[in-house]
């Protein structure tokens, strides 16, 4: 099917994707990355499915979300699916960054690789320490947390990411609503609450741990 | 119902709980933890799923999984509810850990609130930089990763985080195994392979970042 012949994606017509499905399409698009490194053209719903420990049609499903993309005798091919779950994720755009705290936490976030890997710039840290305004780290330059609104705006920012600790959080996350930012991902381990308008993530990092508890008390491998 | 004639938890039955089950569990905890503090001792199906943005039917049978925790006219008490997640994530018992690569990212690990509140304790962390050795940084003692197998023994340490650059994560993982940790965390942005009875969840932070993108193109809030 030709591209102008798929379906809209779902969210445009119905809010109701589950959270789940989208983020299982970061986990293909991240397997789909791998097979393109190691050199596959086309890949099919089962091999796509099975390093991450899901069946191929729980692949299918969550694909059928936002269209249809697959090639009968073919499978899927990784390149177009890529871009095509890109586009989707909204990834396939610029999205500058800000990180807000730049303690260990925000120096880690500053220094991931993992967020260049996936298109993601942070163009500004922010902290109210004067030992750290002005200096650059990891290629990003540290500004005073009171001109968080003007950079915010001059550098076009669309993401801020919280990495303050959890009693200055909500503080923040206000500050970044008043300058504008699109979205919000709050890492400090408490639930901040923000206008309707702003969407947010949040990271609690305790939930990794918990996970793999799990996983060692029922003795299941993988992840 | 009395717990005695709760069904036992499903993992036992039937290794094929979904992940997104286990992840939801975490989400229910937390929920609870708050509406504790704030003073509830029950709570609905409803209400759990509300500020999560899942539906009471999946609250309902996601917790199905494991047993039956509700009471006709009642709904769940909060405390009962709490330890039985608590069990079911393994989390009501003790889990020594260590962090694997002191820098940003393992300090920042070192420092996180969120898991000490959630009964995850930190006994050793550990680095390959003689300017880290000897030393304690949030209260952990940071040994020579040459010691890693005699220090992961003494101190009964069952899960290992990794913390290092992607390039080093193999050989970390391979020192963990080595070593009989039980399960691995690992934040380095790279897909590590492990034996099959070594318990593994990867930690990638870009996802974060890709739900946000999703979530703002699609003009979701909430989260």
């Amino acid at each position: 099917m030709p591209p102008s012949e798929r379906k809209k994606p779902a969210a445009e017509n119905d809010a109701a994707v589950p959270k789940a499905v989208v983020n299982r399409l970061s986990l293909y698009l991240r397997e789909l990355q791998h097979l393109v490194a190691a050199g596959s053209a086309t890949t099919s719903s089962g091999q796509l499915g099975q390093k991450l420990g899901f069946t191929d049609a729980q692949v299918r499903k969550d694909l059928a979300y936002f269209g249809q993309f697959g090639y009968p005798g073919v499978g899927y091919r990784c390149d177009e699916l890529i871009e095509a779950i890109r586009g989707i994720l909204g990834t396939n755009r610029h999205w500058p960054m800000a990180i807000v705290g730049i303690g260990n936490l925000g120096r880690a976030l500053l220094g991931y690789k993992g967020f260049s890997h996936q298109g993601f710039r942070i163009v500004a840290g922010f902290d109210a320490d004067a030992s750290k305004i002005g200096k650059s780290i990891e290629g990003v330059e540290i500004f005073d947390i009171a001109e968080l609104t003007n950079v915010v705006q001059q550098r076009q920012i669309k993401l801020g990411v919280i990495a303050v600790p959890a009693a200055a959080a909500q503080q923040v996350a206000d500050q970044l609503v008043a300058a504008k930012v699109l979205g919000i991902v709050n890492f400090a381990p408490v639930t901040i609450t923000l206008p309707e308008h702003v969407s947010h993530v949040g990271v609690d990092l305790a939930i990794e741990m918990e996970q793999i508890a799990f996983a060692v008390v029922n003795r299941l491998s993988g992840g």
